[in-house]
């Protein structure tokens, strides 16, 4: 309960931020590992309003193992993905107005690299903010087993990535743990805004 | 009561995010269905401090049957309007800065065409990013009677629009249910901001 | 205290939209009009955190006719103005962003003219988005009475003006009662936020 | 316990305005001067969730002298630099988006140059908005000792300066007291938005 809790929380908080409006985005963190077992938000709830008790338990199948009646969100094969191929504790999925217009502004380039920034530190392993980062743009499609493969070969190709944009869609980001993932996506969110709101400075 | 509650904390909710700033704004929820009895918000009222006792009941003639002393909004017409036509069970306005800006920019094309963004999908109906929503805009008039007309002539030429804008005025939404209503409302000024900042962008 | 009250609640709302950033900004209300007595924030506050206790109550000079040992505001004499001058119950000034941006790009015209808004309809006597609102700006300066003066000629040859600007400064603006001042302040920074931000685009 | 409160609570208002997004930034406050105790913000802490009782208490070397296991900010130096420097009493450093491009921007002019705003008078001993103030920027560099250096240099030869910039880093600012930190920190945050925002306009 105390992970459906955190998870609510974080939701409430992105929410009021404008990063997870009209029931967008979606949340996990890892119950259990053997078997997978992971708490899923659910499809279609507001996640202003977002309470513990509504976090579906999954498995790495994306079934509902718990006595819910809801439907997990469709992207729930790309969480698993995440959480397999990264050993990550927790993964959020963002729908900002900045990131969305940066997946599509960066996407013939493949990814948005950042650099020099002193914000880049704080991405776990990050010593200096002498630091690449390379945030991969991944094509949108609504074929779910398909878009998880091809999550699958964009991490491994980018083993050094802590997060990939889904193009005109959102960010997804991840953590060893719950506040490891939240700090990501606030770090990256305030990136990609800065780099948004400098370029077009610069146009 | 559970009704009027809800519009109430909508209200709040939008307010904090400055789209009802100054009065501005109107919510509507059906509580019964034959003959119609719509919960609809008082003319003049701080969107942020909006009671639920406030809540008015009105006929489908727009008369108060409640035992408020308060008028109900010019707008409600409208409101009225949309529920018939539509089958709605909640509608939401608001003015928002994009909502405005846009309404004026796209005002000689009829409207704002909005395709390939994921956050499409949260649109009643919508099952994939690969789609069109054409929100028609109509001319702005102090002449309630006719601009419902107007608002009928539009619906019915824009079937599978999820809401309209009125120039240089606002945005209307709604849905089945409250709920629907205000995901549509977060969705669509989510994709009029990132569509007015793309905009200016590329400029 | 219920004045109090309400300009407290009104300063801690205007604070979290950054209007009222940095102690800056102040506000006031009618309780007595013969001999006038005002309640007035203090000087050097913070607004996020003003209690209800601390408001001043001031008479027509300025003077501080209750028990506190604080300062009124340097702006007192521009309040005290407005409040004759347009029989005002409330006199709010927010520094927004905004505002102190059109209140220098529209100095040399003099002020800002604002049309064709339905926003411009909650303004008090306004019935129509066909209103012109023009918004005086006043060079700014620190002469206080020679600054109370400056105010009252422009109130004077601004008759139907709802605010004012000082350049590089703030907006002014009032109301018979504090939740109209409150309406007309939400009012004029959206209407000067979206001609901000339309000008920017359009350049 | 009263200083550390103080902070918690500063740092929670600045997090909801996305200024210390991420673990970012820091803050400290004196408690003793002699020998030198400072409440310091422990590293890698969300700043949305800090608690009083997580506020170390560091010497003049940045040694934890409380029963703490956290581990002080990296930056703790640049602060017990800017105490002694300027006899301050607290010590605020954000990461906000707006002084992180211009922070870039203005980089090869070694500062940002703010004058002619009324929000100027904020600052501590500025009594008129007709104030030059000159916000140093200093390069940015994880070699601590060497830029808490560069921050004693800077400080003497800009001795008016009530904060600095690290270049794609962030803002630093004091008061005597931290409301007059907090009090410096809103003003500068403010003044360098509208800067950003105007310098848009005019491109």
């Amino acid at each position: 309960m105390e992970i459906a809790a955190g998870l609510a929380s974080v939701a409430k908080g992105f929410h009021a931020r404008g990063w997870l409006l009209g029931t967008s985005g979606n949340l996990s963190a890892v119950v259990q590992r053997e078997p997978l077992r992971l708490a899923m938000s659910p499809s279609g709830v507001d996640k202003g309003e977002l309470k513990p008790e509504q976090l579906l338990s999954i498995d790495e199948n994306a079934r509902i193992v718990s006595a819910h009646q809801g439907k997990p969100s469709d992207e729930s094969l790309l969480h698993i993905r995440i959480v397999k191929d990264r050993d990550a504790g927790a993964v959020l999925h963002t729908h900002s107005v900045w990131n969305t217009i940066l997946s599509d502004l960066y996407a013939t380039e493949g990814g948005v690299t950042i650099n020099g920034y002193e914000m880049l530190k704080g991405l776990q392993g990050v010593r200096t903010h002498e630091h690449t980062e390379f945030l991969p743009i991944i094509e949108n499609s609504q074929d779910m087993p398909a878009l998880a493969e091809q999550v699958g070969k964009t991490l491994n190709e980018h083993q050094a990535a802590h997060g990939f944009l889904l193009r005109r869609h959102g960010l997804y980001s991840w953590g060893r743990t719950l506040a490891e993932a939240k700090r990501h996506i606030e770090i990256l969110e305030f990136l990609l805004e800065t780099m948004g709101r400098t370029n077009r400075r610069l146009d």
